[in-house]
């Protein structure tokens, strides 16, 4: 089907005549955009989830994972905690990266304790042809969590929509749940390679429309989990990750209500393709811990008044077990692996967001991510004012 | 303690003046070497190994995984099943990676169907404290097995023998197990550097004797399995792995019986690291499947005439899945992407050793891999012969 056939669902339509607060704190936009800031900028992956005891009580309110994310008001409340506890950057809408799925029949659960799981897989040519993008409608619990955190946020920070990759949901809907040699998904590939690049060719389809309608819904950026492409061999990646990413940024809106909505797209394991990544059409890569972030601003961050992509990341989360002093140290080494950001508010440079190289541990102390977020400004406030 | 001050095991000195069958294919070896070949070599990542009926059988009889590999008849019978199926051009030993740590006495076992399992934990001081480099002769049995399958192999193809690096190791150890996580041993990385230090000197010291002692009992090439490498962030790598598999590599015997013995380093997931890993004082890079083969030859493959590594890899075992005919495809589009080897029989040159990216899955179909290996065989020596 032509995207341009889709239709938005009211909910976007009644969220574009909607007012917002002012954004009082656009530090995480200006940096997406290679703007200079006073601060390094920073938000954490998973920032809301199980580590924070306050979460675990909604959580238990809700009765379910899904319980949790198809609620607005439950949505809106975990989604503010981590801002409650800490100075940091930006909100994510709080949900899950296979909604998408879920929305196309698949029926998403967790049991507690466990990954993600599908009543329904996709493995063979018939489930293949019943696909189709999700009436967007299916998926209005998310929107209107979007419009609601938007308004929660009272323009404190701003608010990042997501989804996963299209390659990323195809792992979930053919192995139906997590997996730790990605055997079915990889059949499918190298067997039935006509298979899968339709569940690919749909996924992008509707993974655009869902952001689409994120971003009228009031979201003011938008990220694209790719956990899985990492996992690909090399050319396999390009084929069956890479080129359907990139066939949802090419259908993503590029501003909404006149503001421009910077893309962030991470492929965990993606290293390796850095330079093919920066081909992009987004604004921000984000890395995770086994990046080089000097190298990758070398290879992809681009020069001051020059193009370039921001960069996202990249500590790895099992810092946050060591004691405070030795967390600001580690962060210390990854502001200074960056190097001094760019100063000049007159044009773009190399920018740096601040963030975890992947999603923060369910066991991580609380006061010890309050060590991280202290250094992160502090130190990246001092490095802009020391001597090149 | 100073390496030189261990004394080798008896059964070692035995080996040393044992005479073995004249070796028949030295395909393998001279590929380590860098020197020209007529095919390209290859073996496979445990190819002796479950997806294999006769394999499973054995193992039946053996009781357990530990009962097969710590019987001399067993591990020798399975070592050479795959080579009574396939013309493949070396034997590996058949043991396991974390023979080292169990003979430190932590209690290795595997329940059916499980991954290793460590009885005793290395998680604090005390028992940081209390490791010690083993005694060589609780390993005799590993020892033994690789005389015992030089001798069966008869000089037919080489044997490679084998250990997991220090980091791979300290994972198991201080986890306990797999991990999706290693929270654990991370946690000790960042909170208690001075014990994982003490905790990677040790293995290192420990993993160069075994290995030593392996050449000394017969194996003709060595081969470092840090398989989890990967997981460690820029830096930490460096650190904390390839400072102590180069501790292992400087310990190595270099040639024994008058025969110069390469040595094959595999870190899974280093593929950003490559250009460190070619300062490793060894000759043989290992690849997994994220790597770009003509990338890695041209940053570390070297010149006709030049130094540099021979590479081995690194094809997706999960392409073993689809049939005979895609399989050879994927095949020749891995020897296409190394490009044509050196034939040049007067000098050393850019080699490649085909090999899987990962060790085979028990689910292979075995008649899948027979494709495979005539695919290289056939193909590799084609590629020799086309104008360049």
């Amino acid at each position: 089907m032509d995207i341009r056939d889709l239709r938005l669902p009211s909910a976007s339509t009644l969220a574009t005549t909607m007012t917002f607060a002012a954004l009082l704190n656009d530090t995480f936009l200006k940096a997406c955009w290679r703007q200079a800031t006073d601060h390094t900028p920073l938000w954490l992956m998973r920032q809301a989830g199980r580590y924070l005891p306050e979460y675990c009580a909604t959580r238990a309110r809700a009765g379910s994972f899904m319980g949790l994310a198809t609620n607005v008001d439950f949505a809106t409340e975990v989604t503010l905690q981590p801002l409650a506890r800490y100075p940091l950057d930006a909100a994510i809408l709080f949900s899950d990266i296979l909604t998408v799925p879920d929305a196309m029949g698949l029926g998403l659960s967790f049991a507690q304790g466990e990954g993600p799981h599908f009543a329904h897989v996709v493995r063979d040519e018939a489930a293949v042809k019943a696909l189709a993008v999700p009436d967007m409608d299916k998926l209005r619990y998310v929107f209107d969590a979007v419009t609601a955190i938007r308004h929660a946020l009272n323009g404190r920070v701003p608010l990042i929509g997501f989804s996963g990759s299209p390659w990323t949901l195809a792992c979930y809907m053919v192995e139906g749940g997590g997996s730790d040699d990605y055997r079915l998904v990889k059949q499918m590939l190298y067997s039935r390679p006509d298979l899968m690049h339709r569940v690919l060719t749909i996924n992008a389809d509707a993974v655009a429309a869902y952001l689409n309608a994120q971003i009228e819904a009031g979201a003011q950026a938008v990220m694209v989990f790719d956990s899985w492409g990492g996992v690909l061999a090399d050319g396999a990646f390009q084929t069956f990750s890479l080129a359907y990413t990139q066939r949802v940024l090419q259908q993503l809106k590029r501003a909404h209500a006149g503001v421009d909505i910077p893309r962030i797209v991470f492929t965990k394991g993606g290293g390796l393709w850095l330079q093919q990544m920066a081909q992009l059409d987004c604004e921000v890569l984000g890395l995770d811990w086994t990046v080089n972030l000097g190298e990758a601003r070398r290879l992809v961050g681009g020069q001051v008044g020059g193009p370039g992509k921001a960069l996202q990341g990249n500590i790895d989360p099992m810092v946050l077990f060591a004691q405070p002093a030795q967390i600001a140290e580690q962060v210390r080494g990854v502001l200074e692996s960056f190097g001094k950001p760019h100063t000049d508010p007159t044009t773009t440079g190399p920018t740096h967001i601040f963030n975890l190289g992947h999603g923060i541990s369910q066991h991580t102390p609380p006061e010890h991510v309050a060590a991280l977020v202290e250094t992160v400004h502090q130190y990246s406030r001092a490095q802009r004012h020391a001597p090149v």
